[in-house]
C-alpha cells in the first residue's frame, strides 16, 4: 500500500489529503497538523472577531473527527512535522506521546505562512496581536468582549477622549493597511473602537490601483478610521502593555495594538533538505506543485506558483489557490496527475460598506517591472441603469500592453452589493486566455436594469482604455 | 462630403450616428425616427410602469436637441422610412409636412423589432396592452395610476374576490413567460394587482435551464403570481373591453391583459430590396453588419448576427447588441472598419427578489441542435461563505461538449442581490474566448467571505461537470 503523508492540515493539506484518498481508497493518507483546528476558514476570522461569526467552529469546513471516520483519513493534530528526510523518504513528528516517524511515497508540504511583524520594539507587549490563526482569532475576540462588558477600555485612563464616535469606547491602533489591516479595522469600528490605521506607504491596498486604494481611504474617513498614511511605525510604546503607536511625527495613544503587515512561508521545515526556495522565498514548484525533491510537492501558503500573465513564480498565498493546488496534488498522488494552473494575482476585499478586487498587474509600475509597454485607464460609471432607483459607481482600472494590446490587469471598485468583485470575473477569464482589451470589449455581458449599464462598466472600462491603444 | 443615412433612432441608430459623426466630423449624419422618442432604454419600461421611475424622460440617455445640438445630427423625428432605393443610394420618409428624400453613400437600417401578437380572438380588445414602445410603457403607466387612483379595479362586478393578496385592486393577466411578461408580473404585483401569468410550454424562460424556470416559478408562487403553464391561451374575452383570458381549460376573468410573447425584427422596409433575410428571419448581416446590399448595414433589434459558440447566424434582439453594433457601424462608416463580434445570447432578468442570467447554449438540447454531444450539470451553492452573515443560493446550470470539453453555455439563478447575473461574466468571457471547462475551472476567481465561497459557484459547477466529462 502506498502512503502519502500530508504535512500541514488546513486549506492546501486537507484538501489534497481528501482528493488523494477519494480518487484512490487503496491510499494510506497521514495528516500531521501541528495544532488543534484543520480544515478552517482564516478568512472569516474578522468577522468572528466583528462578532458576526458567533462560533469558532462555524470557520471549519470539516471536522476533524469527519476526517478521520467518514473519509478514512490518519489526522493527527497535535503533531509537528519536525524533519524531513527525502533521501529516506520519511518525516518525522513531535507529538504530546513523543516522536512519531513516517515513511511515504509522496509527500506534500503544506505547512502555509504566518504572521509577519516588524522588526521595531515593543511588538511582544501584551496587548499586541496578529490575525494568522485561529488562536489569534479567539485572543482578539476576546480581547474585543473584555472591553465592551467593561463598558469601557481597560485602560480608560490611558486613551484620549473619543475623538470619532460618540459611543467609542477606546482608541486601537491597527499598523497595515492591508487586506487584515482593513477588515480589522471594520470589525473593530464595528465594536466602538476608535480606530488608528498606520500605513507604511502613500496608500491602502498597495497592489490595487490608485484609484481603488483612493476610494478605499475615502470610506474608511467617513466611516471615522484616523488614517495615517505614508506613517512608518517606529516602535509600540508601553511598559507592560501596548499604550501607543510611535511614528516618526507623534505617539498615538491606544490600549491595543493589531499588527497586519503580511505573511511570509513558513519554510523552516526544508531549510536542510534539498527541496528548494524561487525567488519569491517561498517553496519552488513545477506546475504540478512538484518540488525540486522527486514525489515532495508543495502548495498553498507556503508555496510559489507562477503567474497567468508573467509566467514567473510569483508569492500569493490565498485560500483559492491553496485549495485548488491542494486538490490537483491528491489528485496527481492518486495517480492521475493534474496541474492545478495558475494564479493571476486575484483578491477581494470588503471594507466597511464598499468592496474591491484586483487581478493581474495593476498599474504601470508593475506592468512595466514585468516588461511590458503598459498603459492604464481608469473611468467611473453608474453600477445600474442611471434610471433605476437603486446603483452607485463602480470604479475601473485596467492596464493593457500597448504593443500587443492584451489585457494585463485590473482593479475595481465600488459601495458593498454594487459588484465590484463579482465583476472582476470577467477581467481574471480575459487574463487566463491572453484576452486583448478589444477582446474583453467585444464580450456580451449580461445586461439588465438591476445589474447593470448596457455597456457594464467593464466594458466601457475597456472601450476607453482600447482608444488609447 | 459624404452621407451617412440611418433609419431608425434608438439604440443602434443613435449610437451609429454618434460614432459616425465622432469619428469623422465631416460626414453628414442623417436620422430618420419616425416617433418622438430616440435612444431610450426600452428595458426600463416595466420599472417606469412599476413606479420605481417617474418619468418617461429619464428613460432618455440622449435627448432629440443634444443629438441635434451638441453632435450635431441631422435627427429628423416623426419622419417614417417609407422606401428604400439601393440602386439610387437614397431613402425616402414621411412626416408631418410631407415627403423628403435623402441620398446616401452609406446607409444604416436601424428599424428595431416591434412586440408579436398572438393570431387570437379579442388582441384588439381596449385594456390589452403590449411592451415595445414608449407609448406602450405610458399607456400601461396610465392604466395602473387610474386603477389605482380609482381605489379599485375599474371594473369591480367583472373581477372575482381578490384570490392572493389582501390589498390587491384587481386581477390581470399576463401572455407570456419571457423578460417582459416576469418583469411585468413584478411591476404589477408591486401595484397591488393580482397577477396571472399563462405560458404555453411547460416552464418560463425557456432560453434557461430548467433548474432556472423552476426557481423563478417558485419564486413567483410564492410572490403570490398565479402561474398557468402548460396553458395555451385560446382567445381575450370581452365584448369592448378585456375582461378574461380564455384557455382550453377555463375563463379566469382579468380587467387587463398584458401580451408579452416575444418580438419580430421590422424588416418591411426591405421587402422588395435585394437586402435579404437570413435563416431567422432578420436582416441577414456580415461580421461588419453590412448587408447583402453594399454600403448598406443593419444593426440591433431587426438584424441577425453570429453565434459566438455556433458561429450560425442568431436572432436575439437586446440592447447591448445594438448598442454595440450600432457604434461598430458608425466606426466602419467614419473609415475604420469595426466589427461588433458576436453574441452569445446573454441575457439576464430580475423577477421579484431573484435574479437570473443565461448565455450560450443551455441545455443538451439546444446543444445537440448545433452538432454538440452535450454533458449538463447543475449545481447548487452558497453565494458567500457558509459561515457568513448574510448570503443565499445560487443554482448554477453548465452545458459542454464532452468529446472537446468545450464550455457551450450557463444558466444560473439566485436571490437578487446573491450575484447570479456578474457572476455569468465569467462563462460570458469564457465562451468568447472557446475555452473548456478545464480552463474555466482553473480560473482565479476574486474570492472573500463576504463576496462567495473559496470556489466560488462557477467555479464548483465547473469542477463537477468536469468530473462528468
Amino acid at each position: 500500500m502506498s502512503t502519502f503523508v500530508v504535512v500541514g492540515g488546513d486549506a492546501a493539506g486537507m484538501s489534497a489529503a481528501s482528493k488523494a484518498k477519494r480518487d484512490d481508497p487503496d491510499l494510506d493518507v497521514v495528516v500531521f497538523e501541528r495544532g488543534e483546528w484543520v480544515s478552517y476558514g482564516a478568512c472569516g476570522l474578522p468577522y468572528y472577531v466583528k462578532g458576526e461569526i458567533q462560533s469558532l467552529e462555524d470557520l471549519v469546513s470539516v471536522t476533524p473527527e469527519e476526517f478521520r471516520e467518514e473519509r478514512d483519513i490518519d489526522l493527527r493534530t497535535g503533531h509537528e512535522v519536525v524533519s524531513i528526510d527525502p533521501d529516506g523518504r520519511r518525516v518525522t513528528a513531535e507529538g504530546a506521546n513523543g516522536e512519531v516517524t513516517r515513511s511515504y511515497d509522496h509527500l506534500l508540504i503544506a505547512t502555509g505562512a504566518e504572521a509577519t511583524v516588524p522588526p521595531i520594539a515593543g511588538t511582544d507587549l501584551e496587548g499586541v496581536y496578529t490575525l494568522g490563526s485561529m488562536t489569534d482569532g479567539r485572543d482578539l475576540r476576546e480581547f474585543v468582549s473584555r472591553s465592551r462588558s467593561a463598558g469601557t477600555f481597560e485602560q480608560p485612563d490611558r486613551g484620549p477622549a473619543c475623538r470619532f464616535l460618540e459611543t467609542c469606547t477606546a482608541p486601537v491602533g491597527i499598523v497595515g493597511g492591508g487586506y487584515v489591516g482593513i477588515e480589522m479595522a471594520e470589525a473593530l469600528a464595528a465594536n466602538d473602537f476608535e480606530v488608528h490605521l498606520f500605513q507604511r506607504g502613500d496608500r491602502l491596498l498597495k497592489s490595487f490601483s490608485e484609484a481603488t486604494s483612493e476610494a478605499v481611504a475615502d470610506h474608511l474617513r467617513r466611516q471615522d478610521v484616523a488614517l495615517y498614511l505614508d506613517s512608518e511605525v517606529e516602535a509600540i510604546a508601553g511598559e507592560d502593555r501596548a499604550e501607543g503607536v510611535v511614528t516618526s511625527d507623534e505617539e498615538v495613544p491606544v490600549g491595543m495594538v493589531l499588527v497586519g503587515t503580511g505573511v511570509r512561508p513558513r519554510t523552516r521545515l526544508v531549510e536542510d533538505t534539498d527541496i528548494e526556495l524561487g525567488p519569491t522565498g517561498a517553496i519552488a514548484t513545477d506546475a504540478y506543485r512538484e518540488t525540486t525533491v522527486p514525489d515532495v510537492y508543495a502548495a498553498g501558503d507556503c508555496a510559489e506558483t507562477e503567474h497567468v500573465v508573467t509566467g514567473e513564480p510569483a508569492y500569493v498565498p490565498l485560500a483559492l489557490t491553496a485549495n485548488r493546488h491542494g486538490r490537483a496534488v491528491g489528485q496527481t498522488v492518486a495517480g492521475d496527475p493534474a496541474e492545478g494552473g495558475p494564479i493571476a494575482g486575484t483578491a477581494a476585499v470588503k471594507a466597511f460598506d464598499v468592496e474591491a478586487a484586483r487581478t493581474g498587474l495593476v498599474g504601470d509600475e508593475a506592468a512595466r517591472a514585468a516588461g511590458f509597454e503598459p498603459v492604464t485607464e481608469t473611468i467611473e460609471a453608474r453600477s445600474r441603469a442611471g434610471y433605476y432607483p437603486e446603483g452607485g459607481t463602480v470604479t475601473v482600472t485596467l492596464t493593457a500592453d500597448r504593443p500587443s494590446g492584451r489585457l494585463l490587469g485590473a482593479s475595481l471598485v465600488s459601495e458593498y452589493g454594487e459588484g465590484a468583485v463579482h465583476r472582476s470575473h470577467a477581467v481574471v477569464a480575459a487574463l487566463s486566455e491572453g484576452a486583448t482589451v478589444a477582446d474583453l470589449e467585444n464580450y456580451d455581458l449580461a445586461y439588465a436594469p438591476p445589474f447593470n449599464t448596457t455597456w457594464d462598466p467593464v466594458l466601457t472600462a475597456a472601450k476607453v482604455l482600447g482608444g488609447k491603444l
